[in-house]
Parts: C-alpha cells; structure tokens; sequence
C-alpha cells in the first residue's frame, strides 16, 4: 500500500519540476497586469525536439491499482492539466534498472509537473473528469520508452497506510 | 469596435495552431486508456530553446480596451489554460510592420493556443479567475519584443457590432 504525499518542489526534485505559479514571480509583464513564473521545467530532449500533444486520459479510481511503470531514456515529459483537477503524479527511484519503491503525489489546482529524463513513472492518472492534459516531451524517431511490470501490484490509496 | 469570434483551427489558421483534444487521437497509449493527439504545436525557437514559464495574469473585463499589440520576432509562443475557463486570444495580420484589423476568438474549455513567430498578438487576457497558464515560448537573450501602441484604442466585445 502506497500513501498519496501532497505535492512539493523539495519533495519532488528527485524526480523533476513542479510547475506552478509559487514564490514571487521572476518579472511582471504586461503594465504590471502578469507575474511571469520564467522558464520552471529543466526540459531535456536529447538531439531531437519539444513537441506540444495533448493527452485526453480515462479517470481512475482510488485504491489505484499500479501494475506498470515507465521510462523514458531519451528525454524529458512535462503535464500540464488543462483544469484545476488534482491528478495523481507516482514516481519511483531507479534500482539496479528497475523502479525501486514507488511513491505517490497529488497534485494542487493548476499544478503541472515535468519528469526528469529516465525518471520511473505511472502513467497518466487523472482523479476525474476532464484527463486533459498538454504534454511537452521529446518529438523524435526512437522507442523512447521502457516498461516494467511488477509480479505483484501495489495499490496507491489516500488512506494511512495499515500495519 | 471587435466581435468576438470563438475560436476554430480553419479561423486561427494564419496566426497560429489551436491545441485541443479535438478529432481522432493520433494513437492510443496506456493499455488503451489515453489518448495521444500528437505533435499539434508548430514550434519555432529558432537557434534557441523551448521552455516552460507560468504566466499569473489578472482577469479582464469586456469590453475589453485593446491599446496595444506585439509579436515576438524569434519564436513562437503557445498559452495553455490550467484551468477550463474560457480566455481572449486577440491577433492581427501584419500590415508594413504594424497590425492590421485586429481579431478576437475566445477560446472553449481546456483549449490553448499557439502563436506562430512574430505574428501580431494582445497581451494575454483571461476572462476570469484565475489566471494560471503555461506558456512554452523560446528562453534566449535576444529582446525578442516589438510593441505597438493604437492612436485609437479598439473595443473588445461579446455584442453584435453595432452600425
């Protein structure tokens, strides 16, 4: 059983960004009218190219059932929700080329993400309706991704872990 | 005074791309459960690189007063809305370097935009709170800024144009 952590930049820097309009903007544009929150997401394509696609996901359930998770060795991804709606966000650190213990974040309203380059991940798991998400990841002609699959699933919950 | 049209990929085609989840996915991934609609943005960094910023920008009113626009001569530019509220995307065909008639489209729920390098554009205006996008545009150290001011000020609005 897997605990869901609130999501924090200091949390989450193994893994990669948060991205969110926290702290004091870098510099107001506009006559003053936006705050501009510059340049967040340590994007990382590799030779190739950032593309903008967007990523239209089911809404799971809790207790999430995590079977799989993935990498991609080749460059950065970063989720951008296209609505206030907390998602799930679970990474795990690399152990000896497999993910190691996962760990589970839930995003604030209008908080997006960027994982780092190789980073374990789950996949896409909004909590409910609309999974509307603009991803900014690496545009190129290789697989660029791994998975793997665990003999026995973990179930990410919001409840305290029981012993 | 400006009537605001909503916004279509055939209508926004000269300025820039809309992105949405909008037809058929380009493939299915995760097991089925996500959709990819690939690689929708035309993005244009020149010799420099993309990035990720957040724009915190106060809500306007309409009609919404139009002083001033600018384009961005190095990149491409592209707002996407965390958050489903519909926002003012407002560009103009350039004319002897300086904005033509000025267009408004207003977006639909959990659609971003776009803009093509330096073409014509209004400061970003959401509707509502809150303001919250991100926007992946070209980090270099070129200015990469042109402004320019109305002698009359265009009026932004929902009604009829009135004759």
């Amino acid at each position: 059983m897997i605990q869901i952590e609130p999501l924090s930049a200091a949390a989450f820097a193994p893994f990669g960004d948060v991205l969110d309009a926290s702290g004091d903007p870098d510099l107001l544009i506009n006559q003053g009218l936006c705050g501009r929150h510059h340049d967040r997401a340590a994007l990382d394509m590799g030779d190739a190219r950032a593309g903008i696609s967007i990523f239209n996901a089911q809404p799971r359930d809790l207790p999430y059932r995590l079977d799989m998770m993935e990498r991609h060795p080749d460059g950065s991804q970063a989720f951008l929700p296209l609505h206030q709606n907390p998602f799930l966000v679970i990474v795990a650190p690399d152990q000896n080329g497999q993910p190691g213990t996962p760990r589970a974040f839930c995003t604030a309203p209008s908080q997006g993400i960027n994982l780092h380059r190789n980073i374990w991940h789950g996949v896409l798991t909004p909590l409910s309706d609309p999974g509307l998400f603009a991803v900014i990841d690496r545009i190129g002609d290789t697989p660029n991704l791994q998975e793997h699959w665990f003999e026995t699933a973990y179930f990410v919950t919001n409840a305290p872990t029981s012993r």
